[in-house]
C-alpha cells in the first residue's frame, strides 16, 4: 500500500473501575471539540465481526475457554478490529482512541511468564501494530471499587468482589510495570483525582504527540 | 504433568468431496471392532466451546472474516478442542481420529507464503502437537465433484461450483506438497478407488503405527 495519512494511535488502560471508558468518550469528544477527526472505539470489539467474538469471550460459564484459547479469540477480535476500523481510521489521518488494547491482554490473560509470551508472540506474528501512545488510569483498587458502588448503587461492587480485591491489585502491578518497561509509550495518570482533573490530565498528556503528527486541520 | 499413556494421534485431510468424513467414520468403527479404545472427532469442533468457533466460521457473508482472522479462529477452535478432547483421549490411550486438522488450515487459508507462514508461526506458538499420522484422501476434483454430485442430487456439485474448480486444483497441489514435504508424517490414498478398497488401504496404512504405539489391551 502507499503511504498513507497517518493519524494518531492512542489507548487507554486501567483496572476494572478505573474510569477509562469514560474518560475515553470525554477525550475523545474533546478533541472533537477542537475540530480534530477522531474514532472512538473500543476492545474486545469495535467492528462487527470482533464485538461477535467479544461475545463469545464475555458470555458463558467461568472457566468456558482457557487462558490460551482466550489469547487466541482476543487476537482474532483484535485482528478483525485492526483490519476493518484501526487500519482504516489511522490512514484517514484519525485520532484514534481505544478502550483497551493489547496491554489490557498482556495484564488479564498474561499473568505467568508464558501466557505473557503467548500474547507477545501472537501479537507479533498476528496485528504487529502498537500504539503510539498508551494513557495508563491508575488507581488503587480499593478507591477504584468505592467509586464503582457509589456510581453503580452496588453493581460495580460485586463486580469488583467476584473478580478479587488481590486479582486488581494483580492487574494494577502488571499495568505499571508495562509502563516502566516502555515509557516512551506510555503515560500514567492518578485516575483517583476528580473526574474534571483526570480529564484535563490525560489531554495535556497528548499535547506533544498532538502538536507532532495530527496538526489542527 | 506426568508421563501419560499415549495413544495414537491420527488425522485425515483432502480437499471436498474426496470422501474422508465417510471414510474417517469407517476406519473409526473398524478399529472399535478390533477391541481398540477410538475418539472419533472433527475440526473445527470437536468440543463445544470450539464448535461455537465454528459456527463463527462457517455461517454468515462471504469475506466476513479476512484469512488471517479465519486463521486466528481456527487456531483458537483447535486449542480448544486440544485441551478439550485430543490432550485427554490421547492421555487415555485412544487412537484418535481426526477429520481435518492444522493441514487443512495450511491448505485452505495458507495458499501465499505470508499467510502460510502466519499459520506455521500460530501452530508452534499456540498448539505444537503434531499428528503421529496423516492419510491424506487424494482425489482428481473431476472426480471428487462427480462422486459428490451422485451422493448428494447435485448438492455436492453446486458446493463444488460455488468453491471452483481451479480452487479444489490449488488445494490439491497444496496437500501433495505437504505429503512430499513429510513422508514420515503422511500416507497418500488414491480415494478414487472404490469405498471398501480405500477403507481398506486405510487401514493397512495405519498398521506399522498401531503395531509400534498402540497395542490391542
Amino acid at each position: 500500500m502507499a503511504p498513507a495519512p497517518r493519524g494518531l494511535f492512542v489507548t487507554l488502560e486501567g483496572i476494572d473501575g478505573s474510569g477509562k471508558s469514560t474518560q475515553a468518550r470525554r477525550l475523545a469528544a474533546a478533541l472533537e471539540a477542537e475540530g480534530r477527526a477522531v474514532t472512538l472505539t473500543r476492545e474486545p470489539g469495535g467492528a462487527p465481526g470482533a464485538e461477535e467474538i467479544r461475545r463469545l469471550l464475555v458470555t458463558g460459564a467461568p472457566g468456558r475457554w482457557s487462558a490460551e484459547t482466550e489469547i487466541l479469540l482476543f487476537t482474532a477480535a483484535r485482528r478483525d478490529h485492526l483490519e476493518r476500523r484501526l487500519a482504516p481510521a489511522l490512514a484517514a489521518g484519525h485520532i484514534v482512541i481505544c478502550d483497551r488494547y493489547v496491554d489490557s491482554t498482556r495484564a488479564y490473560q498474561g499473568g505467568d511468564p508464558a501466557r505473557r509470551a503467548l500474547v507477545d508472540a501472537l501479537h507479533r506474528e498476528a496485528i504487529g501494530l502498537d500504539p503510539d501512545l498508551t494513557l495508563l488510569c491508575d488507581i488503587a483498587p480499593e478507591a477504584a471499587a468505592a467509586r464503582a458502588a457509589a456510581r453503580a448503587e452496588g453493581a460495580g461492587e460485586d463486580r469488583f468482589e467476584r473478580k478479587g480485591l488481590a486479582l486488581q491489585r494483580a492487574l494494577r502491578a502488571r499495568f505499571l510495570a508495562m509502563a516502566e518497561a516502555e515509557p516512551a509509550r506510555f503515560r500514567v495518570v492518578d485516575a483517583a483525582a476528580p473526574e474534571e482533573t483526570v480529564a484535563r490530565r490525560l489531554r495535556d498528556a497528548l499535547a506533544p504527540a498532538l502538536d507532532a503528527a495530527a496538526p489542527l486541520r
